[in-house]
């Protein structure tokens, strides 16, 4: 889904972050990912120390801009649609997505012109019950059980990554050349046909049966390639040279 | 796409990582995706040492069972499938895939019995075109262009959620109760029924048509919570209380 009007990405909480290192990847975290708004929650270092802007990598305007709130009610209370990101639900009764739906149902609000948040907890202890209860629904990472603790500024990325692929066109995979087009069918079956007129002399070109065998081998390997027209090029320069080695 | 066999999970292949701790915190995001096989090629520093150890948090394992090789090719030697991750494609002709495809692209090799890899660069420089030409394809984080760079462990977290998620059930959204079933909808209108029924005083209660209004707002905000049998005994408790303190 794209984003089709001019409503602002989400915002970014963080309540109550303990190291200022970590406000700094997680400032880092959300640029890759194209998000801007940063707010916090009664930080406990200074998020605007040089510790901090070294970890945001080229992301301070991110900190500088960032907003700080004494409690999670009135960071999001301009908010409209808001999910806590945690691991455990809490025995609350709630909405849960995985980050992928999630970062989905954050686009949809945002796509109706809702003001949209995504909240992360403490490094330790994650988000509190109280916490989790404000917002409209629960968004989870799907890792391996064995060992799914995240640092603080890998859940941003994870999450924000989501949410930026929600925002672009994919590319599921594209054969991308060096400026020279994919040759036709008709010019790779003249290479082919080049290649198999220099084989004359080639083991057991003489046997029909086996002749026949190797075209289509032959053929069928340089049809799986996609070659493109430069390669091709390379490729009757390789035989040529070859060729003439031989003769 | 679940992974139908027994076939392990690819192998992660570093090639020439410079600083320690990038190897220990790339074990540790391994770990994070259920993958388990490091292969290091030319590593700079000691990837047993402590830092390196430290940073990989709880996944040492992954790290005293890396393997070490003394080039690219002979740390893919075995495989029969491997992606580079890389940025940028530099003019070779070569498929090129985002994360997600690029997992699929991977599961769907394994499901068929291959051997798979994916290999990063060193932390500064990306891969050499020299080892991009060994891979079948180039695997692609798509992020924010004007924002792209991912330090080494994130570049393998990201690739590896994408694995990961295509060896699981995805849960896209549900609602997760607290032991208490959803009410069924007859509960859900006798609740509201008895709550209309201790508004016989209520400000415009006695006209009919704002009545019929009140009705139709309320039956709605309580039948768009989809309420559990104990949240409904909630509001009962607290509707008859406030409706006493009213008598």
């Amino acid at each position: 889904m794209t984003n089709n009007n001019t409503a602002p990405a989400p915002c970014v909480i963080l309540v109550e972050p303990q190291l200022c290192e970590n406000v700094g990847m997680a400032a880092r975290a959300m640029k890759n990912c194209a998000l801007k708004e940063l707010r916090l929650v009664n930080p406990r270092e200074d998020y605007l120390s040089a510790k901090a802007r070294a970890a945001s990598s080229n992301s301070e305007e991110i900190l500088e801009q960032a907003k700080v709130y004494s409690s999670t009610s009135e960071a999001i209370g301009d908010l409209q649609y808001v999910l806590a990101s945690t691991a455990r639900h809490r025995d609350q009764t709630k909405l849960v997505f995985d980050a992928s739906a999630g970062a989905c149902e954050i686009c949809k609000h945002i796509n109706r012109g809702a003001r949209c948040g995504i909240m992360f907890g403490p490094e330790r202890t994650g988000l509190r019950n109280e916490d989790i209860c404000l917002a409209d629904g629960i968004i989870n990472v799907p890792l391996n059980p064995e060992h799914c603790s995240l640092n603080l500024s890998q859940a941003v990325l994870l999450i924000g990554y989501e949410y930026y692929k929600q925002t672009i066109e994919l590319r599921p995979g594209e054969l991308v050349t060096n400026h020279s087009q994919i040759a036709p069918k008709e010019k790779v079956l003249l290479f082919c046909k080049h290649l198999e007129g220099k084989l004359s002399q080639f083991a057991n070109y003489s046997d029909e049966q086996k002749r026949e065998k190797l075209v289509i081998n032959l053929r069928n390997i340089f049809t799986r390639s996609e070659l493109t027209e430069q390669e091709l090029n390379t490729l009757y320069g390789i035989v040529n040279y070859l060729g003439e080695k031989r003769d």
